[in-house]
């Protein structure tokens, strides 16, 4: 499968990949290998990594606990920590197997450590390939404010070798597969009319490879998010503070990124068809694909309060405007869009109908 | 006096820093304006440098604890928290009204919040002004080892106002005068010469002015520290080792950077003379300028020894060798030296007599 070039670094798949991988680290002669892997992946998926490089460095292995609610600047400083006793250096390398969260962490403590040295992402996820594997932003939570941390700063390279989704649970593909709608949604009409019936994960490389295809394009555009890149927030602006809200409140069950984001993806259809004059009927399959694909979410009238607060948090506003990205048409979105408050209200009715 | 221009941004001097200041507030049009100030500069830089922004901004003032041992990645966590409580989003500005704590830290936390933020150094100290002015280093200290965790990212501005130096104990300002010497030593003889017999520090802008565009042609030169700007480095890489060292070791007293950086001076000099031809005489004049300048630093055989261990954090150090910057002679440094263990220890020898 080819290669998809990024500004300063490219995206290698399956066959191409660990090629790649072995002659570059061939060619760099770093002083030390890092390997961050989190708890998951150091079981499933680092023996079969680690079995397809060839030659003799010197590797370390640093391990993180797993999940969401680690992505943050105590993690860091941890590895950060890990990194300076194991004697890292300006000339070592970081390489980060694992979902979105050793992704993002592991490329904000590389960007950082000694003022940056050089790392590579392994994404193992579906999220994390097609979602994470290009566009160079990194970073960690703070608190309940997801990203609120972080750089933008590239990869070396990024590797994306999909027999990695065999360790993954149907939920967690599930969770990458609605990035995957959004790119439909957002830039491709006929990709998400394929998507949308899609009823199995077993041939996923070449729609993965379709999805990097179509964020690199629009990043490469718009590398540090000025227009373009806002449209990749579709679905993400209260699906960010769904997810947020749902991360730190006891009471409610964990919700994955894409389960937030398909919430996000109906309620800002809903406003969509407002404002920006998406058609009813689209607004319906949208809110059909979605609720078949993902459970409801239970929002009580409290939970809904509090997460039209967090919106405050976003970072995509400016001088107290909330700036949404909604649609025009599937295919087709439109950028900086004031939402009036009572229309959020009634995006949540619309969706709990 | 002229501004300097560096890569993306200008250092303003005295009567031209606050014009350019309020000329550029007017037209950037921030959501809000968040100055960070330790408790020193809160009391006495902030009033006249509010006093001189013309046009009614959202202020909103930030204070940390002064001194080094608060730069650290707790107290970003903390400033990072307060933009966050106070609504700051990405088209906030942060100035950092400071020494190099505030202005390293400060742009650290600028730069990596919400994945980077503008921000404006106003360095009020002669260290922060001859140092952290250009070179768009930022970054905090993990434990001991400082500067370890940081980013390169250039501020909007920079605003050298020489009459903050009228707030600094004497003692302050022999520790940025430190740096200047250094400026000789490394690029140019003549400046060593004027500075080493400079006896009152009232008239010091022309020298600062210099001081800054000798550093500003270095980093311009080589702004990733590829070589050129590795000169910096002179007389730093024991330097740091002592004042980390110091910083961490409750039974001895504080040193300054500068007094630190003056004991590594005299000790690369030491290595300079043995490795690279420093005349002797020239090596004599440099343990002269700077002994009678700043008091001798008592080091015991067990304190020699932990700061030579220190040595192995060093930043520019790759596969496991300590990289020296050293001097051919006064005004002529060699980057890339390799020391032999022995030597480190004759220098602290040399040092001592």
């Amino acid at each position: 499968m080819k290669s998809i070039t990024s500004s300063s670094y490219a995206v290698h798949f399956n066959e191409t990949a660990y090629t790649e991988l072995n002659a570059h680290l061939k060619k760099a002669n770093y002083s030390k290998v890092f390997i961050l892997v989190d708890e998951n992946t150091h079981n499933f998926c680092l023996a079969p990594f680690m079995a397809e490089i060839e030659g003799d460095y010197d590797f370390e292995i640093i391990e993180i606990e797993p999940g969401e609610i680690y992505k943050n600047i105590e993690t860091c400083t941890q590895v950060w920590e890990v990194l300076s006793e194991l004697d890292a250096d300006r000339k070592s390398v970081l390489i980060n197997v694992g979902g979105g969260v050793v992704t993002d962490l592991g490329g904000f403590v590389a960007s950082t450590f000694k003022r940056g040295i050089d790392f590579i992402n392994v994404p193992t996820t579906l999220l994390a390939m097609v979602d994470a594997s290009v566009g160079g932003k990194t970073g960690v939570d703070l608190g309940a404010l997801k990203n609120q941390v972080g750089v933008i700063n590239q990869p070396v390279m990024v590797l994306v070798v999909s027999s990695f989704l065999q360790t993954l649970e149907e939920r967690q593909l599930h969770s990458g597969f609605a990035e995957m709608l959004k790119h439909g949604l957002i830039q491709d009409a006929n990709y998400w009319n394929d998507l949308k019936i899609l009823n199995n994960f077993t041939q996923l490389d070449h729609l993965i490879h379709h999805s990097v295809t179509i964020k690199n394009k629009v990043v490469l555009e718009d590398p540090t998010e000025q227009n373009l890149r806002k449209i990749l927030n579709y679905g993400h602006t209260l699906g960010h503070a769904v997810e947020s809200y749902f991360l730190e409140s006891p009471e409610h069950e964990l919700l994955l990124h894409g389960e937030a984001i398909a919430a996000g993806m109906i309620l800002e259809g809903f406003l969509s068809h407002k404002l920006t004059g998406l058609p009813y009927t689209e607004l319906e399959t949208i809110k059909k694909v979605f609720l078949s694909r993902y459970s409801k979410v239970e929002f009580s009238k409290n939970d809904i309060t509090e997460i039209l607060k967090l919106l405050k948090f976003d970072k995509k506003n400016s001088h107290g405007n909330i700036n949404f990205v909604l649609l025009k048409k599937i295919g087709e979105p439109q950028i900086d869009v004031k939402v009036p408050q009572e229309l959020l209200e009634q995006a949540f009715t619309y969706y709990k109908e």
